[in-house]
């Protein structure tokens, strides 16, 4: 499909840029060698996933006032450290957990990928996740954004239209101009929306390897990458 | 005095980072060339940042819904386009024109210096210039933010102290824990007046070389730097 008036790729950041998952996991691994506890990160690592839907769908639907994603995340987190029998942790341990979020790693292509677009388009995050999560998190793993756009700008979350609208109307552009980059079909969905182009770029491992992720092109998008590399080099960036 | 707390700089950034005078003047010579006509470029220069104040008192005061850096900058460009007899351009020319501000060049020691202050602190902008006019300047410019803000999302011109809080509140910080950075006193007050640290790194050639500024310490404000390497010395970065 056409997408040779894009001047501006957005990218959905947990999941398709970062592996919010395996880096839950493996911090947690440490905090239970420091703490003398045996934990299960990996259902820890979905359950705290599992949480951030529903309570943005609370900001979404009133209940809450804005509340930024680190604020939600905590809200979870406290949640989570008594179901999971985490117990003992400092204010400071528990805000440096919650922040872990800030930390999260990259998949192996997403730097150099990024990198490679970032040549011919104007890059920028369009994640629910907070401008002060998003740029300590591209200063933490090197990720080389021109602007870090949020949900926070608009005080809507994604798939809400006014998010995508939002970060159209700040790059200058018309929607059609732009190209969201996601691993989450709801969330292209809610670009094409507004008029965004749309990649659908799959992580298999998003949700470890026990969960299936529809890893095929899908004729509802106007692009289909394996990774980022694949993306630059079909867009010939 | 003691900035020790700081975590993040927040850069003004026309006559700061960037020199406006000197970029419209060269364009405006091109210009003039190619068109084969005569302009005092200078006056040009100045009258096109002269009417950007008070275009800006427009919108505080409400003769003006929110408008835009580019859309008030192209105001004023239409009225001196004909007031210095610049006729016969396209639709296209003048929106290039008025897109002068998106490639104004840095001073000497911007980049470099923003290169070193930010291996140690958050740096962003904090411009009254909108969030893709800073982003395609940091991309032409080749300046490292971290990321991009702007008086644009508080829908607030500076000096007014909605612009310096939500800065902070993005960034996650306390004011206390933001160093502004700017050759304009004025703006360097408002910064304060919501308990942001100060920095004054006057620019003596912003207005050019028969306009004196101020460029002695004020003791008004926390730290004084003669540039941006002066400045990154001074911070240990």
């Amino acid at each position: 499909m056409d997408v040779s008036g894009v001047k501006a790729l957005t990218f959905d950041v947990f999941g398709t840029v970062v592996d919010w998952r395996g880096t839950i996991m493996r911090e947690g691994e440490e905090l239970g060698r420091a703490k003398d506890i045996e934990v299960d990160w990996p259902g820890f690592a979905d359950a705290w996933r599992g949480g951030y839907g529903p309570s943005m769908d609370r900001v979404r639907h009133g209940d809450l006032p804005w509340t930024s994603v680190d604020t939600l995340h905590r809200m979870i987190l406290d949640d989570l450290l008594k179901e999971y029998g985490i117990l003992g942790l400092s204010d400071a341990e528990k805000d440096h957990l919650n922040r872990v979020w800030h930390r999260l790693t990259p998949w192996p292509d997403s730097v150099a990928g990024v990198s490679r677009l970032r040549r011919k388009f104007v890059v920028a995050t369009l994640s629910n996740g907070n401008v002060a999560l998003l740029t300590n998190m591209a200063k933490n793993a090197g990720l080389p954004w021109d602007c870090v756009l949020s949900a926070e700008l608009a005080k809507h979350y994604k798939p809400d239209p006014e998010v995508y609208q939002t970060a159209a109307d700040l790059l200058g552009l018309r929607p059609e101009q732009v190209l969201m980059v996601a691993a989450h079909k709801f969330d292209l969905k809610g670009a094409q929306a507004v008029g965004m182009k749309t990649v659908y770029v799959p992580r298999p491992l998003e949700f470890g390897p026990d969960v299936e992720v529809e890893a095929d092109p899908d004729p509802d998008f106007h692009l289909f990458a394996t990774d980022f590399h694949h993306l630059a080099s079909i867009l010939s960036a």
